[in-house]
């Protein structure tokens, strides 16, 4: 995702409008679970700002109702009135087309409006949102329909955004505050040891190509031609991962980009985020409060940069993004994604199959490929598409979602991208070999 | 004041304790102004940190509970336990002897302990201070009196830090949040001018003498030897300051201290902090809200390098803080501060008399005095006392309070002292020549 | 080129080792090239590094030097000794497995060894590896010649850097030093429009093939799929990249990366560097001194930022580095190449054929590829293979050659490559259009 | 010195110019001096800047003349030219008043004009000197005289920087670079150890008073009030430091002023600059190459931080500076200044005597005062004025010449000044007990 933690903003792909009411329905749905994933949260949680990348919930509250506001209310409603004339302001995040905004390293400076003005806020949206739907004649549902279904993806984005950004907020505090308490306590069997699932290459077909929404990133379909593969059976896990620590993975520069080697030493990592050490024993941080590593759970919250040093010492490569592609397509989009309300990735109950697991949910999978424009790639004209490519600079793409993402959000071409420093996103690795 | 925010910790000064019901009273009457002082803020508020000489106000709240568990409580009460452990850690502000500390530029990042948490560890450690107080034996109360009465000191300069800090907090949002509703709405008659009011200089006394409570840094009493010289008889004012300004005081370098004239340059100076040019109206966010600038008002929230650079100017220099204390001895002091409630310095409503105004309130006066030990300075031995020198390197020295200072709190020998480079305090300028 | 301004360092692609007597001449000819190169300085111009990226050319001269030593010299010849044994520590750029290394940051705070002294360094190292290539038995020279052959490309590499380098240094300096004076003063006749040569597209073969040397990352040789496009028929020039400016084109985030705007805001990029305005009019420093901008002349020091931002205002875009190399493909590989000693972009004075002008020499064409591995890419296992991977990360591919590249330096497959904020490279804009 | 590494620029004070004929003599022999310093340099060394404090030989060797060009030449004789009209931007310092001038972090990256090219410009400047002070009238010489005199002593300042920033320089390169072979290479006998020398105080005349030459800032003579003190009867040696190092002195918060031990913890400080310890042996970099360190010498290169911390620990303190003045009324100004070409501090080879030893020369002695305003100071109103008291904010005074400091241009009444942070000038530290 873009440095401003949202992304794919323009759509101009959905063929067709869905029908009033289901959309309607799903308007109130998507918001509702916005609010339903804040209730663990008291008002001074909604407040901080723990790094740049990080937004405050307050913000992704009011950011998400400022979308709604900015590219139709104001648009389609004469009489719209937001409740404040400074939101447009404050809560507009990159989008220079629609006027000047709030400096993004302040936003955990603001104290108003309060958490209950912001509710306030999405109620007001919220109604007029609704009443728009509910009363509009169809030639405006037709025009209207495209971007409420955008608003709505960007909702989800926020959705996830406001989980991961709280557990870095969370993680800053000695108390280690506790999101939501976890219900197992103890480790479960270990997990198979890595297959290879292979493929065979030649001219495959990339990008989205149905009637559904997508983000105009993740077209226009074009063909590609790969080299035979092999896909890892599972995602790397705990026990994985400290077998290279062990190995001393973060003292040896040779496994390392330069860059990444760069950042090892400048801020001393010796473990992913949120790992710490307590009395010789590796402790994660997670939304459920501190606890032991379990081996057999995925490794998260790791870096571009720590992904491609372990896959080099393990012998293998990052896929690229059109091999993950190539190999999703046929694969069911089942598995642990934020519905399951466990907000952490879980380990594997089974052997490897013929396909491989994990694909969806649990972690974003990063790929070595640099995030840039499908061939013909073309942004929307307006401010709503006015940002689709303004990110296609170093930046890394990831595939299949996580434990932070809404089910429904997902797509097998589905572009998610960060720079190759992000760590607090729930990211981890797959391999792939030649 | 220092690094810290907070200043001028110990004190072995004291020659008798107070009666013990008055201290537990004034300890009552002091503990209950602060959270007088919060009654305007709603939660949110209470968590930001805006820069990094800024607490939140629940950390204001905190610390100095801190203070008092961490030097007393613990000490004398064997059986007492602190609400939390994390406290000691999380609320300590720089005394290193007394162990580990929560990261200052991080004070902001922290969601917990809730609002309500703090008041009850201020519930909490008032119930023991006053059963302690109320319970302990003629010599415990002998041994523990004068570190309740620094305590108290520390508690009310964290009164005015937590005024100043809010201030800030407040000017970053362009919402401009009102602390406080205002009375009055409208400019004043004007000031008179400045007249001068001469000294004879020769050997002068200076420093704490009596028997109540003083900081060290304020003794030993001992001598100096002055020239004669000239204070002026008012603050400068905000109409004084404009006519700096217009005569292009920002812009010619001739008038800075070299230092100061870099960061005049590195960060654009223009004006004072909180001052803002609305549709050719300089307007002024105060701690009830945005408003003009009224001429009449002293000239506040200025730097040294502002105040020096005015006096350069205006013929003048800024007055040593001997210079400063030997015209204030004698001189009763009254004056505009925090219990009036205004929270801003007032118009000078008479002319000048024999003795100069606005000697005490209103505003901080920088000194042309850098922060140094008086002849024979000795810091106690403990922790309470480890730092009061250590802040003794490159800052100045302010005198006489402000409109943010118990008036209770406040002494001729008071030495306040902050970098050249601090805006956020209430502080101001007033003139000498020789 | 990676930050240490230094790339592609290991090939195993040298099929045949070329015959030893025309590699011992091409090692003289190369290597005397470059103190060729440094003629024109005076010995404090050998001792600068005006920034990061820029080396001082004593340095560049050193570290070449410090190339055949470590790979080859200490390897081979048993008895071989470097003139100093800090040499090893000293002109090491970036090699981990060789060892420490002096800080990259600090390479012009050294006054020793003098350039004298360097000088010496040169002979010797020449000296023993003609003795090496002249006297060896054909096995040693079978392994030894591949490592020579990249010996000699890096050197080259270095003569471009060197120049590249020493305009900066130059550029800091309100004097203007002339490295070397120019011949012609006047404007030459108007550049002919751009017009676009088509390109069908389809299954294209890509990477290095033949027998001659090639850096590791120019192979395997692989197939991609390419949708049809149209290449410019030459570069943009600076009177089309005036009229960018004059539009607005710096002042207008909509056209821009969203870190490229952040760059223009923060640094207040309103010209490529190197340009001045001067009473009015637009001026160029050049490595022939400061003189008037010549609008027929190719745009050069163009950041990936503004290269990008100048397509899209063009209304076309950067091409792919296949859609280049395809293109490129069966063109003469003639061009303004350092040989012809201007070191400057000549304006192309005829007009466009079937066949893109220019593709060759003058300016490196930034590609909107970024910088990454060609599938099966597998780098050497040694310290001299150890780093072509490692820059694999944030940079962008350029293509082509330079009026400071060696034309005997240069291949269709050639891939340089450098992160998208450089400037000091002569670095220009071809556009595609789909 | 200010951080221009230049400083007192301006005198009134000097009652009477000193004959023509001796001016000249004096004239000649001081700028030649400084020639002579810089005869074991060879060209690169003149042209490196290692850090922002330092400036390379060349720019001190221009400077200077700069400073007899801009104040006196270009006024008194018309026909004057500076040999290149870049001169005149290039080599002003901090005078803002006498124009535009080159940035100061950017002098290292200056290689024309070149060394050779420096010293026509000073030929030039001394022809045009010495025909003025030979040929001038004598209102001219008298009014010129003032200004000679001030030209000289700002010579000898940098004759002094001109020594401790190529030491700096050279000690940024592994090959240790050798300024001057040293004679000795034995550590001579142990040093006795500190004796106490108890001064009455009371009322005390300082400043400058005579007929000769002295900065403004040694005025005006003024009278101020001083306790008893004792001042050791020597400087603190690298024996009495290495045992505030082994006891743990750099791991002790407590013994250190906040900013100080912030430095400290920032950067790693273990002990004094130059110190670097090889197969457990402490060694130190000198001008004449690293060598033990031996532990009768004073110890040197401390800044005003360490300074004070080993004070604290040694159950002393700093002097002030009128406590060093009063001591120092009466002693001879007798010492290993610049003239001996030592360079370095030599041991005391005698026991302490009545009067305190070594308070003349081998190391500047830092005192606990800021550099302020003496009561009644005026700078100068002209640009050569300008500058005295711009520095006088967070800088410390430091007393007594050193290693560095030509003999003639010392005084009791002389008040250098650095900041807290100051290493790499020849400071050490003499202590004082109440």
């Amino acid at each position: 995702m873009p440095t401003e933690s949202e992304s794919n903003a323009a759509s101009t792909a959905v063929a067709e409008a869905p029908p009033t009411a289901s959309l309607t329905e799903r308007f109130k749905q998507i918001r509702n679970f916005t609010e339903e994933l804040c209730r663990p949260l008291v008002t001074e949680d909604y407040v901080v700002q723990s790094m740049q990348d990080v937004s405050p919930t307050k913000w992704h509250l009011s950011h998400t109702c400022w979308f709604f506001e900015n590219f139709i209310l104001t648009v389609e409603v004469p009489s719209y009135q937001s409740p404040d004339p400074s939101y447009a302001y404050l809560f507009n995040s990159y989008y220079v087309q629609s006027g000047e905004r709030y400096s993004r390293p302040h936003r955990g400076f603001l104290t108003r409006p309060t958490v209950e003005e912001v509710y306030h806020y999405r109620a007001h949206v919220d109604r007029h949102m609704v009443e728009l739907l509910e009363t509009a004649s169809e030639d405006v549902i037709q025009r209207v329909a495209p971007l409420v279904e955008l608003g709505l993806n960007h909702e989800q984005q926020h959705q996830e955004l406001l989980l991961t950004d709280i557990k870095h907020v969370f993680s800053m505090n000695p108390m280690y505050p506790v999101y939501r308490e976890s219900g197992s306590s103890e480790e479960s069997a270990p997990t198979q040891p890595i297959e290879w699932v292979e493929y065979a290459g030649g001219v495959q077909e990339i990008g989205h190509t149905g009637d559904g929404f997508a983000y105009d990133i993740e077209g226009p379909p074009h063909r590609v031609f790969l080299e035979p593969y092999k896909l890892a059976s599972r995602l790397v896990t705990n026990g994985d991962y400290i077998e290279f620590m062990e190995a001393g993975g973060y003292q040896n520069p040779v496994l390392w980009l330069s860059d990444g080697w760069a950042i090892v030493e400048a801020q001393g990592w010796e473990a992913p985020i949120y790992w710490e050490k307590h009395d010789g024993t590796w402790c994660l941080f997670t939304l459920s409060g501190l606890r032991e590593v379990r081996k057999n759970e995925p490794a998260s919250h790791i870096s571009y940069y720590e992904a491609d040093a372990y896959a080099r010492w393990a012998g293998a490569r990052l896929p690229t993004e059109t091999e993950w592609e190539a190999a999703a397509q046929g694969v069911e989009m089942n598995g642990n994604f934020v519905e399951s309300k466990v907000f952490h990735p879980v380990p594997l109950d089974h052997a490897a199959a013929e396909t491989p697991a994990q694909l969806f949910g649990d972690l974003w999978e990063w790929t070595s490929s640099h995030y840039s424009a499908y061939p013909g790639y073309k942004p929307a004209e307006s401010a709503v598409g006015e940002y689709n490519g303004k990110f296609m600079c170093n930046q890394f793409v990831l595939r299949g979602g996580s434990c932070a993402t809404p089910q429904s959000h997902i797509r097998i071409t589905y572009r998610n991208f960060f720079p190759a420093t992000a760590r607090w996103q729930f990211a981890g690795i797959r391999l792939v070999r030649d």
